[in-house]
């Protein structure tokens, strides 16, 4: 594995849930990595990701420097041949490639602004970072992409299922105030497709994914029918691809209660966080056991940290 | 010792004295918490408090993560059952829980707005971090104390007092521009009260602190009286407690001088710093010998050390 | 050496320069300056001093501290005997002070206004931190010089030149859309003077710098003339030192050019970054084999190594 932006950059996802566990057991391995130096740039504000990405790495023994721009700060030109007469300083053919000289790996994140869809989608700056930074390249979320996100949430199925059976995993629309992007979503899809999951998405009209991520998993737009025997119930709200950015309902008949669990076959309950209480899950059901999202919370570490190792041990 | 918000989750203060001045005599002690991970989260800008905590917690061996949270970049929400439909992203229960996963000990700093004394005297977000973290929880100064400053305060004042008999300490107001919080004076009475000084208060009427903190020391509203034969002076200005949060006076004469200092038994003066030269206190009374202002904010570091060593060793 | 300000602070830049060299060879070397701290107190954005600091500092086995300040958050006092009731909370005496107890060495990052040369000029910020830190000081870039800059660039030519005969080096004014400090300028001439190199300045009449920094080198204005038989030529834009801080011209015929390069005796091109494409140079250089900027990038670790083991070697 030389990058990590995608499920795509991973041969075997279970080695990886794999290896994330052993970390889990053992987090404090300083000397796998010592004098290497991650970099974390953050072009969006961030709480789990941050924080959990700076003690991935310095579990493996590495130094992480973090740097936060803003567009405001550091406006960078990503067009070949652009004349730099505006309030870009920088081309990213300099910024990314100075920082792949002072670092060992190089992490990111962006988000996407919902407004031109296929800007968006074209991942402009994570793709520029990939062909000029010169190391390895880690997506700490993307425009349409959340990976680390993904894993952990992989490792916390992993870790909660005991039987035998394949397990029905449920994603669910929730709904919310604000547009939120599909990156969660997207992912937790590609990730959950190419495991041997019974797997299967639920929302209102309008709020299909992008195939290229939602894959092949069945589409039921009755929540209540595709609740029935989950096992796993991912709750998540998005803004429509379609329509694109835009908010269609917010019917709060979609709002995770102790209803809609009752519908399944007591399954745990995820959710990536932050999460509205009361907006896209109730009260009731975050404090009870069935409640998971913690777990993933805590599993964020690991899975970063897996990914971390892999890429500090990638030779050019 | 579990927690350190006040000091009365210090069951020996003296003895935590004792532990400071020893890591002060050998501060590089990193084999004590290899490994072990401290969370800083900073809600208000800082200067002292933001570096020494650094420092204490590198110096045992530890990692410090510093994340810088504003009210704007990352509202929370605190209050049981409500629905999240504003501006709140993120409930305590969350945050709090998410950032006891990852950290052993998680430091907080907060402020009063000044504005609602019972609110700002309820200590929300302090009080929700100790219900939610699940680890040991540090003030770094909350909206009514400060308690790391209140140890190294008795610190310094133990290092410069060689005599025998009980040192005469006086806390006195003094001018300032802006409306401060009461949490230094707060804090420093109640270190006083706990030790066997003869512990004196002295401001304008109208500027009382609540009797939780000032306990029954003295207070006396003539200055020139309370200063005589003074050991220690701590010079600190505070807004009104009673008419919460207002400026009720700006008398010059209660700036320190040298007059006020030969008043005195020669007295060593304290101020926490920041401190706002020729308002709060006269450039030559600051630059003078007696001045040991800066012995306080080098025992921050000490006096964090020794807190961090405690709550890093305790075991759930 | 026990401050690193400007060249003047060094006692043989190429002794230093071998230094660096042998940091490149080998950069890890953690039991150099364990337990040490650098604090590292940027006053404007960085993107490269930042990094390359914090990687010299670990890679030094001391901690890097990073304190971002802006005037509006932490407004100093400069003056003496000045009474503070207007913004400024805290004076220099204090801050300094303290800061010099909490770090091994402290490094400041100041910048011009361009509005007043003489304040400017005068280095205030910088200044007062040497007068009052009490620990050996490093300049992060300053009003008038970047000296971290001015070593990685002699480091960076030491390397490309094999020849046994002196080196030909033009430092080219070249076009901006804004008004830029002099500091890199003046500190190049400053480190090419100190060098037995054939060292030339080129630019538009009204562009002469200080001659305290530019020294005895030859200016010529036809900056046709002054490339002939280069063998480095450094393209950089600033503003004007005697009408201070004006933009005089735009001349499009002084943008770096792949004509200009013919004219050189196949010369390496060197800029300080960030570089303003089809502004400053085009990219048809920046993309040749003849742009070292990106050597100049790198080799900012390594003069910073070389800088930082000194000073923390330094023994009051």
């Amino acid at each position: 594995m030389k990058h990590f932006t995608s499920i795509h950059d991973v041969q075997d996802p279970f080695e990886l849930v794999k290896k994330a566990l052993a970390f889990k057991e053992k987090p404090w391995q300083p000397s796998l990595h010592e004098g290497k130096t991650v970099g974390l740039l953050f072009m969006n504000p961030s709480l789990r990701t941050r924080l959990s990405s700076i003690k991935a790495v310095q579990n493996l023994g590495a130094h992480a420097i973090v740097l936060d721009v803003t567009k405001d700060g550091w406006a960078l030109a990503f067009e070949d041949g652009v004349v730099m007469n505006g309030k870009e300083a920088e081309h990213i053919k300099e910024a990314a490639a100075v920082m792949g000289q002072y670092f060992d790996v190089l992490a990111i994140r962006t988000f996407p602004e919902l407004k031109d869809r296929e800007h968006d989608y074209s991942e402009t700056v994570l793709k520029a970072f990939l062909a000029y930074a010169g190391v390895p390249v880690v997506s700490l979320e993307s425009a349409t992409l959340h990976p680390l996100q993904g894993l952990a949430d992989l490792i916390t199925i992993h870790e909660h299922w005991h039987e035998k059976r394949v397990p029905k995993v449920v994603m669910t629309w929730a709904p919310h105030v604000k547009a939120l992007p599909q990156a969660v979503p997207n992912t937790f899809a590609e990730w959950m497709n190419a495991a041997p999951f019974d797997f299967v998405i639920t929302h209102p009209e309008g709020y299909e994914l992008d195939p290229r991520f939602a894959g092949t998993a069945p589409v039921v737009n009755d929540q209540k029918e595709a609740l029935a025997e989950a096992d796993f119930v991912y709750v998540k709200n998005w803004s429509s691809y379609d329509r694109y950015g835009e908010v269609l309902t917010n019917d709060e008949s979609w709002r995770f209660s102790q209803a809609h669990l009752a519908l399944t076959n007591n399954a745990k309950v995820m959710h990536c966080l932050p999460v509205r209480r009361g907006v896209v899950m109730d009260d009731d059901v975050l404090d009870s056991e069935q409640a998971i999202h913690l777990d993933q919370a805590a599993n964020r570490v690991f899975a970063a940290q897996a990914v971390f190792n892999e890429l500090l041990s990638w030779k050019s």
